[in-house]
């Protein structure tokens, strides 16, 4: 699978995903999923203010078949209520609604009713829907500086979206500055330890850095500079030295390059939906559509 | 002046400028000074291994008046021949050839007979033409994580750089993360005292930060968040948190979004065009352009 298109078909085809949704009193956020309901068929939980759900559901004509609304109007008891439904299996989605992102992670990484896996690290991962197919990238969101141990996480968890949606071996492309490694540039010194480590240890997938952008992702580029690496412009993962480049490049494939997107969050012990309010409807709705692949039950 | 088109047209009417060429034995460089040549009126001393760059130029049929071919084989005598036509004034603005970046950089710095200022700090600004008009991002290529004192040099040089360029008060975003001060960000925190530095300072600017990128460069995303800074997606610098985010997001944007690029050295006495093999060649072009507009004699 390598479109947003044939992501949608498949699910359509598949058993519906049930969300859980933490204060679901937002309408862009009851937009998207009235409109998930109604290309991919997911059934929900909508937790937090009962009267203001059920009265902004009328306003959008959203449909209540398949939809359970549940009155929690203290955003801390919302969040937990909603991750207790999907840590007991009732749900399998956990989304982020009109709620301050910090009360909403305090429930997600809560000790003993929580999310938090043993190994994971909480972590975003951006999919943007390009002209070779999907390109992952982690984490523009949560860790500042992923440390070494960190960004082998992060390969791990990303390795495994990207298998779940289609793609058999990944490329992975640790970016940093440029191609060789500068002791003053720690990124391009732990890339190159970290595609060391994977020459040893097999997890199926390719492993190269440290690599420039344009070498990661452009064919033409990787030519000019007669790089022979194992990714020549035809990286699917990259794995970013910061959360700022992260960010950055995430941001600038949206509002410069018009690059369909959506993210979610791994590292928990379900994939969360976790948009953002200047996120715009095709990219709410994609990102309900890449979690909803990414479920256990799934297998597209 | 907002565009490149205008750019051009201005330069064409302008005093020809004169570059110095450090190993000129490059086709795609002896290309782009051809059309350089063509478009603004130029002159050129091209230094490096005589014989080569003059069959070269028949091979391209480059014009010879106002070229000056001087032989020098030996890169490092070369290099510094050509910083010295520049620092004695003969030439205006130093180019790089087909000459390792190191050598030519340590010709540029050189303490006796170098272009280092007493005050600059060297960095590449990459002059992207989006629809707003000339976008300003820094640095994407030399400092991998610049200090507080060199954000500070790499503002008020860009400013200068913008100024030259036709932006009366230019806006200066400084990109992190986030908009939110965050203590586990360096970024986010250096961005607020520079901020506040700017408060007591006027260089005749506008300087906001901490910034996400989206927020700094799309007024729809500012809208969405509702920022209510000085800056909502009109930026006309950004000043990056490091090296790697910067050449992320310079190289997003010239392959993902095709933007026109261009890219200059500043704070030496001179500007440099330091363009690399894998810039195509309207890039090359461009950045001869922008290193015209910048030399002392133009006023546009």
């Amino acid at each position: 699978m390598k479109t947003l298109k044939e992501l949608f078909a498949q699910l359509s085809q598949s058993q519906n995903q049930t969300l859980a949704v933490a204060n679901a009193q937002d309408k862009e956020v009851l937009s998207a999923l009235k409109q998930a309901q109604e290309l991919i068929g997911i059934s929900a939980f909508l937790l937090g203010k009962e009267e203001k759900i059920r009265q902004m559901m009328a306003e959008i004509s959203m449909r209540e078949d398949n939809v359970t609304v549940l009155d929690y109007p203290d955003p801390e008891e919302c969040a937990l209520a909603a991750v207790r439904l999907v840590r007991n299996g009732t749900a399998s989605i956990l989304m982020k609604g009109m709620i301050d992102s910090g009360i909403f992670l305090k429930a997600v990484i809560h000790p003993d009713f929580g999310l938090r896996t043993e190994s994971g690290i909480i972590a975003t991962v951006a999919v943007m829907e390009t002209e070779r197919g999907f390109l992952f990238i982690t984490d523009p969101g949560f860790t500042p500086l992923p440390s070494l141990h960190q960004k082998e996480l992060l390969v791990e968890q990303t390795v495994q979206v990207a298998k779940k949606l289609g793609i058999e071996r990944p490329k992975v492309a640790l970016i940093s500055g440029a191609e060789k490694v500068n002791q003053k540039m720690s990124s391009s010194v732990e890339a190159d330890q970290l595609k060391q480590m994977y020459r040893q240890k097999d997890i199926g997938c390719v492993v190269d850095g440290p690599l420039s952008l344009d070498i990661a992702v452009s064919q033409e580029a990787a030519l000019h500079k007669n790089y022979c690496g194992e990714i020549r412009g035809d990286a699917d993962i990259l794995i970013m030295p910061s959360l700022e480049a992260g960010n950055v490049l995430y941001k600038s494939m949206v509002h410069f390059a018009h690059i369909p997107t959506g993210g979610i969050v791994t590292g928990a012990a379900a994939p969360i939906v976790f948009t953002s309010r200047s996120d715009d409807a095709a990219t709410k709705l994609n990102t309900i559509a890449f979690a909803c692949a990414l479920t256990k039950e799934i297998c597209l």
